[in-house]
């Protein structure tokens, strides 16, 4: 790979014009951690605005449009992760709603008391799984056991070593499709379908796929997904979170949280708890309308670029960078830490050196990469491709390079072309 | 009362100034709904740009300073309430802080089982309750029970009922300060007193009452408080809660849901969730930064105004509100549903007619009054003090008793005066 075919593919990318829409200072560092937080757009930006302006005008009458969001927006992520109408719901954090649906599982798994988790899951998943096997707050007497997998921090979970750990036993089983740091990528078919052949529930954490890898939740049968909106749907730090609960599940799952937006005529705020039919049941206090307008925009713009062009120029980034690593930061004694088979990848990649981090914060400091480090040793490249270009990848690995080899920035030098 | 009265209660408002910063239409409906919804400010929305213009330049960046902001903004929210800094964390909704602190009340109430609650309390507060009761995705077999005190609608929960209900069976006590639809209020110093002495722990709801009316937390002992910022904080529709638990309270109280951002050393990602030491041991997920900058903004706001002259102005806003009604509103059959003595009244004043509904109707069909309807009976009036005018209040009386009476409202001649 040289320069020259980087922004031959840059010229005939189909998703080249969405780049516009985000703000971008072309004199500022590259941005790989899209897999982290993702950029402000325009049309994000437009969004919260004509949200406040619709509070300022309407103030408590906007809530008649706004009520219906949670639902709409859930539907507009819905076809980004194979989801029909009715399924998706937007709110919370994702960490809230790991937990709402874990405990709805448990509680229809009467009999069987064990969560089977990945032992390098992301914190947050394995840290409310583990609350809800130490009881706490439930009063509970029956124990209930996280079962740890143990997978490869490269590779992530086997398919035997998990099929060895899912048992009559097993309630629940909740994975990443895309493990957050390698960006090891499951088989949500295969998984859900043997998690299902020993009557467990399945629930996906869709955080590092949704918008970013094709999901096909309804095709595979799965039972139960959250994700996040702040990454690849560039929706803002700490925008809301959703899930997915599929449609069959609707009637036997039931929040923990029994919130006044889950109740049927809510604004008769009747003595009893009586949730609504479909997946608003597991909404619970009043939705974040600032929130929720981002996330439309964000996802609709991704509808309009196809999921299709964004895995399909995603993988060719990706592949990009295995190239480059292997050629250019490996005599650097980086080596790969994510799967070199595309096929079981999500859409970063990572890389491994002793002297990652004060890497990073020189990378950062002299403004040539935004990358992600994550302990001890990882550094996460995220490239976004409905804003990141062929030429920033390559120009990132070059500066990752330079900074490794310790000399100038070949790049930096040439900078003002890279605009 | 007449309006020259009002027009001179307005002229010499200490706090006429705040008005200016907010967006008001002086040819749209005056804005009774400052118990429900609060109006968007100038420095609100301006929070807002300016968070999108750190997010936009910063990108991931600025987590560096936004992750402090749950703590940061949340003693912005103690010192509106009467508690000192590091026990308030801003974040999630009031719903899912109910449910959080309540479970973790009851984790260390162990032999205890009942929670005790008021029967006329807002929705959201008894379904969780409820909820919690039902042992919902909690594998419970341990019975929780919800005892009701009867209250009366208009004048609330009465001291003596509390009393008991409340004994060495009872884990946690919750309540609200104010009332939601009767603003009848409660005297916190007496009710945590009262639930003190026998042993059990008290919750307060505070959503009708920061930044409306004053509380002293630390002063009265509380033990934890949740509440909403969409109201009296004007950060909008949707702006994450907050939450309090007193200091000596952190080391024993844990979340039910163990999630990333209450971690210790949370990039270290570890094996073991260790909470933090603070109150941000409540903490989930991700924070909301656009939410939080609108918190930060709306209590700012109110810090500068002073909570004093804002109850003043409330009490004699309410006082106003109380003659006006008697003498221009009961002869059309309009009666009072909230309690007569400011003493024992929050910040907004409901009035009760069996033609509630249309009425509400109407006055918004004919941009009139933007009132508040609550089945099947009851109007809420509540007029913000940071941005409503004495002859506001008095308009809106006027134009309430023409829908009344059916004629053309004098008020809505007058209207180009009343700018």
């Amino acid at each position: 790979v040289d320069r020259a075919q980087a922004e031959a593919l840059d010229r005939t990318d189909p998703l080249a014009g969405f780049r516009d829409e985000f703000f971008i200072d072309p004199t500022g560092p590259i941005y790989m951690d899209g897999n982290s937080l993702g950029r402000l757009s325009g049309r994000v930006a437009d969004a919260v605005e004509g949200a406040m302006e619709s509070w300022r005008i309407e103030v408590v009458g906007g809530w008649r449009e706004w009520v219906d969001l949670p639902l709409s927006v859930g539907d507009l992520i819905g076809r980004l992760i194979g989801a029909g109408p009715g399924q998706v719901l937007v709110g919370d954090s994702t960490t809230v709603n790991l937990y709402k649906l874990s405990r709805a599982a448990l509680d229809v798994q009467k009999g069987r008391s064990v969560i089977v988790c990945d032992d390098n899951e992301f914190p947050t998943d394995r840290y409310v799984l583990a609350g809800i096997a130490a009881g706490a707050g439930s009063n509970s007497r029956e124990p209930i056991e996280v079962r740890w997998v143990r997978s490869d921090p490269v590779n992530g979970v086997d398919l035997d070593s998990l099929a060895s750990c899912v048992d009559e036993r097993t309630a629940l089983v909740c994975l990443s499709h895309v493990n957050y740091r390698s960006a090891a990528r499951l088989d949500i078919q295969a998984v859900t379908s043997l998690v299902h052949e020993r009557g467990a529930l399945m629930l996906w954490d869709l955080c590092h796929s949704a918008g970013a890898v094709p999901v096909d939740l309804d095709g595979a049968g799965a039972d139960m997904a959250v994700g996040c909106t702040y990454k690849y749907l560039n929706a803002g730090p700490g925008a809301p979170a959703f899930l997915y609960v599929r449609e069959e599940l609707h009637t036997r799952l039931s929040s923990p949280i029994w919130g006044w937006f889950a109740q049927r005529d809510q604004f008769e705020m009747g003595e009893r708890f009586e949730p609504v039919d479909g997946v608003g049941r597991f909404g619970a206090g009043s939705p974040d309308m600032l929130g929720l307008v981002a996330v439309s925009a964000g996802a609709s713009m991704l509808l309009e670029a196809g999921m299709d062009k964004l895995w399909g120029k995603s993988r060719a980034m990706g592949e990009m960078l295995l190239e480059l690593v292997a050629e250019r930061l490996e005599p650097f004694g980086v080596d790969l830490g994510s799967p070199a088979d595309a096929d079981r990848r999500g859409a970063h990649v990572s890389v491994r050196h002793p002297r990652a981090w004060p890497m990073c914060n020189e990378l950062v400091a002299r403004r040539l990469v935004v990358p992600d480090f994550r302990v001890p040793d990882t550094v996460r490249l995220g490239p976004a491709p409905i804003y990141t270009r062929y030429v920033d990848v390559f120009d990132a690995v070059e500066r990752i390079r330079d900074v490794l080899a310790g000399g100038p920035t070949s790049s930096e030098r040439e900078r003002p072309r890279v605009t």
